[in-house]
């Protein structure tokens, strides 16, 4: 392969897939991430069933945002591609996009209930439940299935740019999680991130929740990001 | 020993069964997967308790269809060799045959409650509930146990290949479950499946299940299985 | 050091104490294995408070069955030493001890809940549940706690060597479980296999238990144990 | 960097924050280990959000105990300095500080339960049970918020240093543990008992949790702490 116009974004994106199996996410080949370049008008995603030992840059699938056409590569796009597409099309702060079946997650998505704000561990990161989709309608099912599959969430946020800034996951009901962030490893880190509140959540319900203070879940979201953030920025290494 | 006239059939059933560690399968010596060579009427199966670390190709038993002799082998294969053997008999589509003791599996197995579909991780490859036999009777306990574990199977199936195809696992009641595929790594596949959707089972279950719309457990069947199916398939790496 | 007379059992018994963090059971140092010498009244046991990986043959410490005194070594043996000597004391056919604090086995002993018999993974190797003994009493603390540990499960089994043949466990009361066997790395497995069947009866629980039949159990137990057993012996390799 | 005043401080901090991952308690860069110099009047304490494979000796940050403020290092201190700063004032006996956001600890912090003594794993080391804050007030929220959340646990324990000693951790109710030693590599140990005291309370509680007698913890609690203490102590390897 000559070299990618995309290779940095190439680079990125492989290496925000290869933490997927290190972070403990995947199960087979389940879980793939992307990154898009606005400018370009395309983004990055892995390929279709290649297992992440096995994955490398080049293997990795360039899509056109406005109509899905492969752009670069040899392989099949991750089945998840039009899902990517949607989200991207709709909220235009979202620079990643990451998709797992973490288990933890995918229990509260089958359940069709949103993981709920517990403790301070959630609030860093979501200001405000992880919600769940409607589940996709028969007629959403017949075509376009995948691409519907982000529908489902644009619509859920009501296409809300900032809703989307400020909880950056959702969960497809009986599917799993959606996460996003403004870069692709910043996608990754957010699945990380919902399956273990998940699995608190989960814990946690076992034992009787308690309601937190809503001061305390402010005070946790916006240390992190706003104007006034400080928190889990070490200068330079 | 000599040159094995199923060299290749032993690679692939040595690798499939150093998938059950590398997929955290096992405890011990538990697990095995075997694959079948229906021209020439035999199958490889992992030995009887040799640990998975020392396992080598030349370890591996083959073993006739038609009488369960050893065909070639120095070591005992699998006490669960008949067992297998009951499945390849029954079902001509199946091409090889994994049985763990995962402990979420195991559990539905011993609570004799089929893993019910919750979502599209379940839908993607099994086309209903992973079913449960009914107790092996103290008649088929007595004489040709491991053989009858297969035939219970087989009676829960009613012996229909189809319904092997579209569900390719089974739960043997207070026991474990029994995957197969269209070769051995296949029914390896099947039985990390297996797991990982009774692990997402329990724990939706514990947050009160959802009924999920069958249409979209047909979706997600139909677009990685038949004639329509094109999930997963990676082109060529 | 020069050449211990018990070099032999030392190896094993180091072997058997490094599988306890390879199999996943070992939080910190917690967890200890000893193997005996009946000829020469003497058991070889893990040093107190060494972690796992730093632990050397040399580290262990042979110590003398008839009054506990330490017949080889630098180090202080075990904690749990005493323990292990009761049982060795009060049941002849055991060989090996091991103590774990594997958290799935430790929660039926906080329970004071015996681990139930659910499905053939128990019975392939406990012939009944593993039993749950009454707590120490104000006594039994006071002086010779550590066998008095011990003791108590003397007491649960009424010092009947059968029935801790046919039943290689038991669980302390708001403690943990012992596990013995033939020797050494026999003990280890036991361990391994109560915490295994422990998760599995956690799990099964929470799914509402079946009672599996007498006559599967039977058939279990006896294809690996006795003199018809056929199970899990691999001929050689 | 020139040498520092506290290069062998900041080797064993640097130690007990990389034993946050191999313990498992790590998610991304949550989980931080301080050690104090009480002569020098300072503590070393994790950078912030700098990943545990990158972190070297040398990133570690010097702090004021009267004041807070940065005496060596070139990064940011963890955001959760003024918690180790607070807690280092209140109670002399401290030497090191670990704080992690452990799923089943964390758990019982945002249940606001306190994690119940309910065997010897929990005696031997936490003297009563793990006891949980109230929630911070909205004042407490609003400025020196991580200063703050120090002082709840030191008004749960009265400012009472023996009480620290005999039980070594707090819940902060919606946040997670902190626990304490007598050095870093102390309090680290402290965290890594309470996840997992808390994960068998957890499972033990799905049981139904029987009440241990209190002879039997002091007895537990006794033998490891105090005049008469001899568990655990290896002599010398």
């Amino acid at each position: 392969m000559s070299r990618s116009a995309f290779a940095s974004l190439r680079d990125e994106v492989l290496a925000a897939n290869l933490r997927i199996p290190a972070a403990g996410l995947a199960t087979l080949t389940w879980g793939n991430v992307s990154g898009v370049d606005r400018e370009a008008g395309v983004f990055v995603i892995k390929p279709s069933g290649v297992p992440y030992d096995r994955l490398r840059a080049e293997h990795l699938v360039v899509v056109a945002l406005d109509d899905g056409r492969v752009v670069e590569g040899e392989l099949r796009p991750s089945t998840d591609t039009e899902t990517h597409r949607s989200l991207y099309r709709a909220f235009p702060s979202i620079g990643g996009v990451t998709h797992t079946h973490s288990p933890h997650a995918v229990a509260f998505a089958q359940a069709r209930r949103p993981i709920p704000v517990l403790g301070t561990t959630h609030a860093d990161t979501f200001d405000g439940p992880v919600p769940v989709t409607e589940p996709l309608s028969a007629e959403q099912c017949a075509a376009d299935y995948e691409f519907n599959t982000g529908q489902v969430i644009v619509e859920l946020l009501e296409g809300d740019d900032e809703r989307a800034r400020t909880v950056p996951a959702a969960l497809v009901a009986h599917h799993g999680p959606f996460t996003w962030g403004a870069d692709a490893d910043g996608s990754l880190e957010h699945a990380v991130i919902c399956e273990a509140v998940a699995e608190m959540a989960l814990h946690t319900l076992s034992l009787g929740a308690a309601r937190p203070p809503q001061h305390l879940l402010d005070r946790h979201f916006t240390r992190k990001h706003g104007a006034g953030a400080y928190y889990g920025n070490p200068g330079a290494v």
